[in-house]
């Protein structure tokens, strides 16, 4: 490819809405052009890139077996309406009507329209295992879409959904595309860790998240650096204190703490470790009537140490809160406590709550809480003296680093992601709101088990930027850069022999099948360089008069600081070994 | 490829709603599935022939130095709003509103956008000439979605637009993709006309369709078989007849013709020929005041042949008819001609109306036309004895086969085709409406001439099936087949040494390039054939026990009536000369 018959176009600048690098890098490298909010033109320099993150994509999905098809971007209400989804999702679903009034969405994902191709088409459990996958447009109405690419409103995803007849099968084929990620996300050639991220209702370990490392993630990923344990914080354990409780040995005291009513505060007024303070989480669940009205309502205490954060997920999933929670209202919590924020604990109730304690809440002696009186925190609290033991200690918090890895290997540490990838074991969720069953081998209809499998095309090259950038602009991996190699000639337009090294270099790389772009736009070096700096193109070749007169070329890598001189008789031999094809 | 990896669901009867041979066939053979009116689920088999549509117009289109990018399917209204199309597309534009009740457009072409781009990359003239294009989902909302893909509301286009500095210019543009649509069209292997089509305003001839022909195709085409000469038929231009209008013969007469309100039933009644008859045809124009509304309103006379048709695209041409036509009024009729349709003419006319002959109806004498009197014709008239000469002559009508070629080569024939590409010189018409301005060379800013060019993507395999097919199923052209070879084995199950024998020339085939599958499903000969004349796979090789005993095998080409018997060992060079890879 020659640049004069290509398009590019760099701008000194992002714009000022660019907020994060990946964003700005793109915009000025001219991968992308936005239209509206979170809507952007695929210009030819990005289109490269998601072309390349398609081809790799598409190869290994087929490698695993997995089966191309193409579900339309706008899709009738009334398979969504067949789950709920069609009234229960938010309004990033976007609705819309046709000329004749009637319901569509624009697809966000397919889970509906694929099980309902399966119900027609999979008959038998004699058809099974299959997995069907599209690379396609979708679109999410975001409230606040931003960031370019990385939470764009229309978006290119590849998205799979496997078919199997029984959990164990269906197991298989999620571990088949659990492996096939691996290796899509290696040849992507990214840092990323295949983290374990929680499964909802349906527990067990089959949901994985893919996360490309970057400092900039807004992901917190929890690894053991000892072993391979990796998950989201979301879903990563925090395994029960190991020693027993101490015993006693301070007096339960009322303590006056004038204006400080978080944990931080009073931990500082009273010179105690925040560890030592517990704080005080009212949370309430609802149980509906047959109207769906509010019949009853139950108030919850969660303690949890000052120095932790409640994690909703584990929270959500205890007995008693599987139709979902809420905060507690300001009326709730002084009905219950007399007291209003900022000084509450599990002392001297007005009215009864369930109190939940984390496990480290659970083994802590001479603690301090609030005393539920504006002003005042108790110190010197211990469980079975000065309250009952707590009715249940459950793991609440979001693990910290430090902590004890859960698979017993060493201490946790944690680091940033952005997800570009997720493998999901869905059981029968959708077979059953939608009734798709195939025959089992013991002539029975049974439920398809069945599993999605999702990879963000057009979020993975912002997640690479993140990863992979300097000052001066993109540093792509081999695999998905948009040109592998870029020859600049210096004086191209001045030197036959310049113009003639340059074309040879250019024909006989090509026909290797490596990915060159010859840069004969006639820029000078100083804006020719920082345009494929800006762009990140990995392997750079230089020639000049001077240097071709001395048989040498000047080659450098995007990462090498500086160039070095190489025999133009050798660039060939030398570029086939590095540069990946 | 091998059949048990991938995906194969055809269908003995087509669903009630498939009326036209491509939407059947589709249906069975299992490449499309409906999900919707007009709205398809694109599956293995479908989306496998419209990858290989994309890969060959892409190929040819980067050949042609057009640049890939990608447009959003979901576009903000403003930039529609200020071409007009917004408000003025009819209900074909789907018309969304996002969550924050904004106006978007589904996209069913792109020039607002294109434009759009244009206007802020390409400022100066040295960066033209510029074509950008993209392979990108489209939604047209169809008030009768129907044919299968031929008709559908979401489909795939390949659409690209042209920026030049001026008209020259754009005329090249127009050329190179004019010549770049020739390679794709001939790559396709289909039977095809490039046909000179209306274009609009403009005028001049930068306006093709091409066609693939098919007797079952919607568009009439005109040709000239002893020439090059190609035009759908709203622009093929009728030519003067050679010869000079004959004297008068007949007295003008007045003739019942009771209940015969046509041309050919006043012809049969009468004894004349069809072609001695004139209709009469009323269409009306209106002048709108400053508020829009209707001011005055112009009755007009169109005379054709009773054998012939009216041709709207050139009635619309005509000098006063710039801003539209309609029919008259049955009111407007009587006031004018003091009759009721079905009896008028030219002669005793109430008010005065603007009468325009078409040229075969100026060089009439001795003709017939209504006497404006219910039950009356008249004949013998003639121009200038009976009724004062046209005001104005023009060509009014479609040919018909057998008129003289416009190029003076011979006479028209007329066939049926499927318009599957557009090239079209767009001028200045967007670039104006936008204000999409470059720098020129004299320092001014001046508006983009432009062109637009589009293929159907997913209309194209409809068309080749309306033309590629038999009684048993498709017959696809390599190119485009979604497989080019297949390979039955019979008794695979039961025999090593066919097992052997297929795997091996699966492997060897596909090393060559060839695009293979093996079908291992282990169906009965008689159900495996029909799968794959139905799909329509263009070759087929039958191993089986009995034939490889004897060191032969079964070739038979899709078009081929019975198998013929090749040794074994020549299969592979066979192929190699026989398949386009």
């Amino acid at each position: 490819m020659k640049a004069s018959q290509f398009f590019i176009s760099t701008l000194k600048e992002a714009p000022a809405d660019a907020e994060v690098v990946s964003h700005k890098l793109m915009m000025r490298a001219g991968m992308i052009k936005k239209l509206g909010a979170g809507v952007y033109n695929y210009m030819p320099i990005g289109l490269r890139v998601i072309r390349k993150v398609e081809a790799i994509v598409r190869e290994e999905m087929n490698r695993a077996g997995a089966i191309e098809v193409t579900m339309p971007v706008v899709q009738p209400a009334e398979l969504w309406q067949e789950t709920g989804r069609f009234e229960k999702m938010g309004p990033e679903l976007l609705r819309i009507k046709d000329r004749h009034d009637r319901d569509f969405v624009i697809q966000p994902t397919s889970e509906e329209v694929v099980t309902d191709i399966a119900r027609q088409e999979l008959r038998s459990y004699k058809q099974l295992p299959k997995n069907f996958y599209q690379i396609q447009t979708k679109f999410r109405d975001e409230r606040r879409p931003r960031f370019g690419l990385m939470r764009g409103r229309e978006f290119i995803m590849k998205d799979a959904y496997s078919f199997d007849r029984d959990q164990a099968a269906a197991k298989a084929s999620y571990q088949v595309m659990a492996q096939a990620y691996r290796r899509i996300f290696d040849r992507f050639g990214l840092t990323y860790r295949a983290v374990a991220a929680d499964s909802g209702a349906i527990g067990g370990d089959l949901s994985e998240e893919f996360q490309v490392i970057a400092a900039t993630g807004e992901d917190a990923i929890v690894y053991c650096p000892s072993s391979d344990y990796a998950a989201n914080i979301e879903k990563a354990e925090a395994l029960a204190p190991a020693g027993p409780r101490p015993a006693p040995a301070q007096a339960l005291t009322k303590t006056p703490t004038p204006g400080k009513s978080t944990c931080a505060d009073v931990a500082e007024l009273l010179g105690l470790p925040l560890a030592q303070t517990v704080k005080s989480l009212v949370l309430a669940t609802d149980t509906l009537n047959e109207h769906g009205e509010v019949a009853k309502s139950q108030v919850w205490l969660l303690l949890l140490r000052g120095d932790h954060d409640m994690n909703e997920v584990k929270v959500g999933k205890l007995p008693g809160m599987e139709g979902g929670f809420r905060f507690a209202t300001v009326a709730e919590i002084e009905d219950h406590f007399g007291c209003k924020p900022g000084y509450l604990g599990p002392l001297n109730l007005q009215k009864p709550v369930k109190v939940v304690a984390d496990r480290e809440v659970a083994v802590l002696a001479d603690w301090v809480c609030g005393a539920n009186e504006v002003d005042f925190h108790l110190t010197g609290v211990n469980w079975g003296r000065d309250l009952p033991e707590p009715e249940l200690v459950a793991d609440l918090r979001n693990v910290v680093a430090g902590d004890a890895s859960p698979d017993g290997q060493g201490v946790l540490a944690i680091e940033r992601g952005i997800e570009v990838g997720h493998v999901f074991y869905l059981g029968t969720k959708y077979s059953k709101a939608m009734n798709a069953t195939f025959l089992g081998e013991d002539g029975k209809p049974a439920h398809f088990e069945m599993g999605c499998y999702g990879i963000g095309v057009t979020r993975l090259p912002a997640a690479a930027i993140e990863q992979n950038h300097d000052e001066r602009g993109i540093i792509w991996p081999d695999a998905i850069a948009p040109f592998t190699v870029v020859i600049c000639p210096i004086g191209m337009d001045r030197s036959a022999e310049v113009k003639a090294a340059a074309e040879k270099l250019h024909d006989e790389l090509a026909a290797l099948g490596v990915d060159v772009l010859l840069d004969d736009r006639g820029e000078r070096p100083g804006a020719m360089f920082a345009d494929w700096e800006l762009i990140g193109v990995p392997h750079r070749v230089v020639l000049s008069d001077r240097g071709l007169k001395e048989g040498q070329v000047e080659y450098q890598h995007r990462r090498d600081t500086a160039a070095s001189k190489l025999a133009l008789a050798d660039v060939l031999s030398f570029l086939k070994e590095r540069v990946a094809v």
